[in-house]
């Protein structure tokens, strides 16, 4: 028999958009190395050494931290499950399109959900939340650090304080962020924090990383009904990734090699030098938006530097152009989300994708399209 | 900086267990393979390919089939939690590990779940469930085709006949049979079937194969409620695979392709060689284990070809045999869960593993650690 279908074998692309970032060369390796099981012995020490390398990457060493085994969106849905129960009063603040997503997800987990809004591209100060917890307590607070859809960047560490003040759970959401820019959950106080693979760790996209500090443990060791999800529920999870090691699904093998193999790339790097090299490459990006008239949506001062939104220009065909940059250079930006759809480009500049050969080769083509 | 860990090196394994079993190098290969971004023109393309091949492999033509962004357990999970609004009756038939874990699902979407029990390692008849569907009617009928943890294969097609007969949907668990043995879900008259990646069909775990017949596509449309889980509600999925493209969560896009390449692999090979094939090495090791006076668990009239259980002999060390294989063969089978643990072996002969040269080594090296 043959096949109705050749082999695999996908154009090359240069990844500037919000995600999927640029794969390094080293993780894709591990990708492809022959599995073990996921009951090895050997996988068990690789688990463990993702788990310590999840810790240093959200700066969390007293955290219990495992990726979980589906996308970002699963992680965010896990850090939401687990802590809620019916009628659990949740605050969710909203200023862009995954705040709207942690909503539908509070609801239907039956939490009492409450929010406050400031516009998409805009970030909340403390008071606004002290505010919001006076008029109604909150069990969990959540918001977003970096904000895929906008580009914002929401300082936390005051708003960590209020939260504790008002006895809540601080959830923050960190895809956009982390490995990019500073998460430092345990400094700044965040109980619960999840990311993805595929943006500033670039790794494929595939596991969710999902950190929970004690006081985010305590709760869930302390529910009185069972999490209304099986496959995300920690309290099975975290047994199989615990000392304990009992069974319960089949972790993703080969995604586990390849995000051990990211992290230790993080690792090798150092934070900080990490974070110096995003913004470093941010910077050159939004001087060379400059001379081609572009303008940030967001203003300096919340800037974030791993995902830059770019408002279209009067008359200029937002579709054309990324079809342009895709077709002829073989680059993906992305367009708007939501709201923001056929306003702004986003163009993402993580992990192995932040680079200044690829800044002068977006802007290159970019200046090539435009004029 | 340098990392405190190594680059990943793991040892080279024989993956003779329930699963994962061995990755064809073509798939490996497809893994490692750069990356475009999920809504690139290219992946779409994909997307639609592998939707047509898990048609093919499920062998229903009419049905909507993707891979549900998790494991196997995620698409169990969402083969309930779509269709189950609260108080629905649901009966699973109990015969094992997996149809235990059907219930606990069921149990926390809030369906009325009742059951039929037979042993572990037996099979049901369909009078057994025509017996239950008249003394309470259900909605689904969930039943396991092919028990990992028992290694016992459940015919269906009568079974079929009457769960339609009561107006219930048919909901079949395929997680070690699709692939290795027969599952034709139109001809069979499955409406909800599922499997994973790492067994029959041979790539790495992290995606769960959902195949929905028109009937269930029906019951998915009119729920009145909104699907409990948001990362697994189909009727989003459904618009991110299907012509509208809408956002939903970031497809794994690695894990994608080499599901790509393991299903091309499937048809390449043709359904009934592959069956065949299966069929074909079990018989091949049952030969050997009788020369070992090793008996399988499981009675010829129901026994899996795809993973055999073999009876711990008296005096035997269960786990002891194991980690010899494991630890001078490089050879991994697996033991009991739940009940049968330390009572039974379970090995495995699935996709790339199921190779008379696979067999040959497993039986020789057990012949040396028995002798």
């Amino acid at each position: 028999m043959t096949s109705k279908y050749a082999e695999l074998n996908p154009p090359a692309r240069l990844l500037l958009g919000p995600g999927p970032s640029m794969v390094h060369p080293l993780v894709l390796r591990a990708l492809s190395t022959p599995l073990v099981g996921h009951l090895d012995p050997q996988f068990i020490v690789l688990m463990n050494e993702v788990q310590d390398l999840l810790r240093m990457v959200f700066e969390a060493p007293d955290a219990l931290a495992i990726p979980v085994s589906g996308t970002g969106s699963a992680a965010m849905e896990a850090s939401l499950c687990n802590f809620i129960e019916e009628a659990d009063p949740v605050l969710v603040c909203v200023n862009g399109y995954f705040s709207e997503r942690i909503i539908d997800m509070a609801t239907r987990y039956r939490a009492d959900v409450h929010r406050i809004d400031v516009p998409w591209g805009e970030v909340f100060s403390p008071k606004q939340v002290d505010e919001a917890l006076k008029a109604k307590p909150a069990k969990i607070v959540a918001i977003v650090q970096a904000e895929t859809s906008t580009g914002a960047l929401q300082p936390l560490a005051e708003i960590a304080e209020v939260v504790h003040r008002h006895g809540a759970l601080f959830l923050v959401d960190a895809v956009t962020s982390l490995g990019g820019i500073p998460v430092r959950m345990q400094e700044t106080g965040i109980d619960i924090c999840y990311s993805c693979s595929q943006k500033c760790l670039s790794a494929p996209p595939g596991l969710g990383p999902l950190a929970m500090g004690q006081r985010a443990v305590e709760v869930l060791k302390n529910r009185e009904s069972k999490v209304a999800s099986w496959y995300l529920d920690m309290t099975l999870v975290l047994k199989y990734w615990g000392p304990e090691r009992t069974y319960h699904h089949t972790a993703p093998i080969s995604m586990n090699f390849a995000l051990r193999e990211a992290l230790r790339l993080v690792q090798e790097e150092g934070l900080p030098a990490r974070f110096e090299r995003h913004r470093r490459n941010a910077e050159m990006l939004w001087e060379g938006l400059a001379e081609l008239d572009l303008k940030p949506h967001v203003p300096l001062g919340h800037r974030l530097p791993t995902l830059t939104t770019v408002t279209v220009p009067e008359g200029v065909d937002e579709l054309g152009v990324r079809k342009a940059l895709l077709d002829a250079y073989g680059i993906e930006i992305a367009g708007g989300l939501g709201a923001f759809k056929g306003k702004i480009w986003r163009i993402g500049l993580m992990g192995y994708s932040s680079r200044p050969e690829n800044v002068v080769t977006l802007l290159g083509a970019m200046e090539r399209i435009l004029r």
